[in-house]
């Protein structure tokens, strides 16, 4: 059943209370997302080093040996050769990459992950470090045939500091069982993703992942209080301090924090969680311009201040893609542009009263067109399940081209009306959407071209049409997904020359033989 | 005049309103700081290369060639040689060190900065970057004949965005500077110190300095979003990017955060700043022991959430101390522990219901004995000097040795009981007081003890007594005021062998010769 969203120009209509606030409830947010439904089904995915021009590095071939010296650090049945039980980790959950692993291993502990590098670094044998595989850049996955080295295994609680929040895991942990786990005990994480009844807290702290919280709590460079690491030649670093203020020496976990496991595989974390609020509200918003969304959001911040903890946008080519999709009815009729705005607070009434004031003023000045307000936990989640599920409607036009760039707000949106200008000149029978939705709060859109198929002249059009576009208005080529293997080549757009000859000399320092996540990161030349 | 405070306890006997809360106002933090006044007298500074072990680096002596060449990069008045001149360059703010440098260079851009790095990389000549010189552990003074090069004349605000509230500014600008211009525009700095009217933004970031914001607003670490640093041999690394979210690569502005000035000199910087609040209210409290003053904590975390914006400790002793050395009144007669709670919200109507119904609860669970609110900015004012100005009055006993410590928050207070065991023996000729006070939201207490003169075996009692049992609880040997030179040697005891091995190496390969900085943050062995 269809939730029955009360659009603020209907209740008027009906000479009703427009602003029909609900009670106050804990955030709701669907735990099984579409994103963990299988992924629109294409051909079979195509491998990596046939699709990409890619060269394997001069890296040892696995052999018995190697199988044999795993098999005696780890027990047999965590030493996976199987074809057939590797291919999901051999395959990214996007279908767009594919390597040819031979092994895959599930150690438990810090000292199982310590050997297994330390043999991998003596043999030159490469390793693939994966999470929840979940990424959407080719981190995860191998590009040849890696060693796949799993954190599955590794993730349980090991303490939670009920003053602080600080809670202390293994890197294996899916970040929804340790938002459960932290929420049971009046916190939550502080990451949000759509992807987080499959993700790990290691992999997200290896990618530096984003998300919807990022906006009200920070980046987990603030965030992470300390963390545990295997270095390539299997050296553990234990910087696990739970202390929120620690300034001894170099912060060195920074450095494993959004290097995407190519300076050390994280094996251990400890998260600064914030207080669950008590209160949480939804609101979604239509819209007439850009010009208007911007002049909402600095009225939001402005108005909601310390109670608002999302700010999103979504465009009406989005909603319009999931709504013909995926059959997920839109809030509100169609608007050019339209906002999520939530609330976290500790006092509902006090919430309400701020979002009220606010969504008045923005309607009386004519800038909020209509909205509707959740009502209850479902229509929540059904507001949220519409955000998060764009993607999904956008693989199933055929083919999909996702982007994920930061944009000074003022360049926000003109991101997608360039590129709309710039592909007009493709048939509908090659482009058939050009659209943008994101997290606007954090400068961070995912702007998105979709065609009945894949089409190398449409492709070539975007790329790096758009990069260039993005280094040019002092954006960044990936907001919150990462370099990985797709991008790498792309770097220098966002970083200069002598930045990334600072990278490669920590690469090169703290992995000499360049086992840890090949292909990756760093550009291939 | 005194500020009159109101204390509830007062009120209920006078059949008053315990609450009489006030008008809202802009956070009215004084700017004139007793920090800035000239420091408590005390005989000329020793120089630290006679008061500590240290021995000369084989670095380079100053040459007339040398500064022929600084004038030739910089213009003539630029190139301080005077000795007067350079005596508070050579010397810490707290008369604690004192180096014999030569010469201090004033650079006006980065490519001056980066033109006498090259210049002293290619000469080995050591370099001492220096902020606003407020630093605690000596880590911005030279130790022997470091050429000192100053960011004081770099200075200019560059860019403010005012959706983002992304400020881009150079090194050199004074932290109250930057709060005041951002202030302006609806923004505040996202940190806060004591030292504000004289540390430099460039400092803050190099020494990742934390202070009263934190607590709220995490620390440089998540809040800088760019940065830019000259390497020892000259090269610029720019990572100016102003995107909240930017995964492109390695983190590198993280290794420039907190590592003193030893990789790498930062010659600007971009922060993001928080929305500034249009309601701050301030309470301090008084309670019968550590206990309560935990549980408060925890009921001050839910029930006031997100307006929460400071939580400090005040022990009975160090209010003694600020009253009987500075004349400065307390606000409510003595307790055993003192709070102060601060509230920063966007509605003071609902701050102020909010804060009452925690105080009313916390004063009927006789948690908090008594209280006042500052009822104006002057109270305001007042309460925040006397927090700031314990330090100040500390020294007042003749000599006071401060530590910086962050520990669990159960272990808090322990710390300063702890030490007062410690140092029962001690007759009241060679110890005056054990205190503490400090950060009680981020765990970090700073803990206190004066004598009426220095005396090495009262040292010898308290460390490294201090410092290992804080290690032995899991806590941090420094918590927001970094290694520096002072604190080098005691590194080992919150990062392991593994873990300084490669700030080790990073300091190798980031600097070959050795020249940023020399005798700070590593080991001396």
């Amino acid at each position: 059943m269809l939730p029955a969203y009360r659009s603020w120009r209907q209740l008027t209509r009906l000479g009703q209370c427009r602003f029909a606030l609900s009670k106050c409830w804990h955030p709701p947010r669907a735990s099984t997302r579409l994103l963990h439904q299988t992924p629109p089904m294409r051909a079979d995915v195509q491998l990596t080093r046939e699709h990409y021009p890619v060269t394997r590095g001069s890296y040892s071939e696995l052999t018995d040996d190697d199988l044999q010296q795993f098999r005696r650090i780890l027990d047999d049945g965590r030493v996976v050769t199987a074809a057939d039980e590797l291919d999901i980790y051999n395959t990214d959950w996007w279908r767009t990459c594919r390597g040819e692993s031979r092994v895959l291993l599930k150690p438990r502990t810090t000292e199982e992950v310590s050997r297994i590098l330390r043999h991998c670094n003596d043999r030159r044998l490469a390793v693939c470090p994966q999470g929840g595989n979940t990424a959407v850049v080719g981190n995860g996955v191998p590009v040849f045939d890696e060693v796949i080295v799993s954190t599955q295994l590794m993730n349980r609680v090991l303490h939670f500091d009920e003053f602080s929040g600080a809670l202390t895991c293994e890197a294996g942990l899916v970040l929804e069982a340790l938002d459960t786990y932290v929420s049971e005990r009046g916190y939550i994480a502080p990451v949000d993703l759509g992807a987080k009844g499959s993700c790990q807290i290691g992999g997200n702290v290896s990618t530096n992942a984003g998300g919807l919280r990022l906006f009200r709590y920070g980046n987990l460079h603030g965030t992470v209080l300390g963390l545990e690491a295997v270095l390539a030649d299997g050296e553990v670093v234990d910087l696990m301090s739970a202390m929120k203020k620690d300034n001894t020496g170099y912060d060195l976990k920074q450095l494993f924090i959004g290097s995407e496991g190519t300076l050390g595989f994280v094996t251990k974390v400890v998260v600064q969680c914030p207080a669950k609020s008590n209160a949480v509200s939804l609101a979604f918003l239509g819209l007439k311009s850009f010009e208007d969304v911007l002049q909402v959001y600095r009225g939001a911040k402005s108005m909601l201040g310390e109670i608002l903890s999302s700010c999103e946008f979504i465009d009406q080519e989005s909603i319009a893609c999931a709504r013909d999709n995926l059959q997920l009815a839109p809030p509100l009729d169609d608007y050019p542009c339209n906002m999520l705005i939530e609330t976290s607070g500790s006092d509902d009434d006090h919430d309400k009263e701020k979002l009220t004031r606010f969504l008045e003023h923005m309607m009386e000045k004519e800038l909020v067109l209509d909205g509707t307000l959740a009502s209850n936990s479902r229509e929540m989640t059904a507001m949220w399940t519409l955000r998060e599920s764009i993607p999904d409607a956008l693989l199933r036009d055929g083919y999909a081209w996702l982007y994920d760039v930061s944009l000074p707000h003022h360049m926000f949106y003109e991101s997608v009306e360039d590129m709309r200008r710039h592909l007009s000149g493709f048939s509908a029978d090659q482009v058939t959407r050009v659209c943008g939705f994101g997290h606007l709060g954090d400068g961070n859109i995912h702007l998105n071209v979709t065609a009945p198929r894949f089409d190398a002249s449409v492709e070539g059009a975007i790329e790096p049409h758009l990069f260039e576009w993005t280094a040019a208005q002092g954006g960044s080529i990936s907001a919150e997904h990462g370099i990985g293997f797709k991008k790498r080549d792309l770097l220098h757009l966002s970083k200069t020359p002598a930045a990334i000859r600072l990278m490669k000399t920590l690469k090169a320092v703290m992995d000499p033989n360049g086992i840890l996540n090949p292909y990756k990161v760093l550009p291939s030349k």
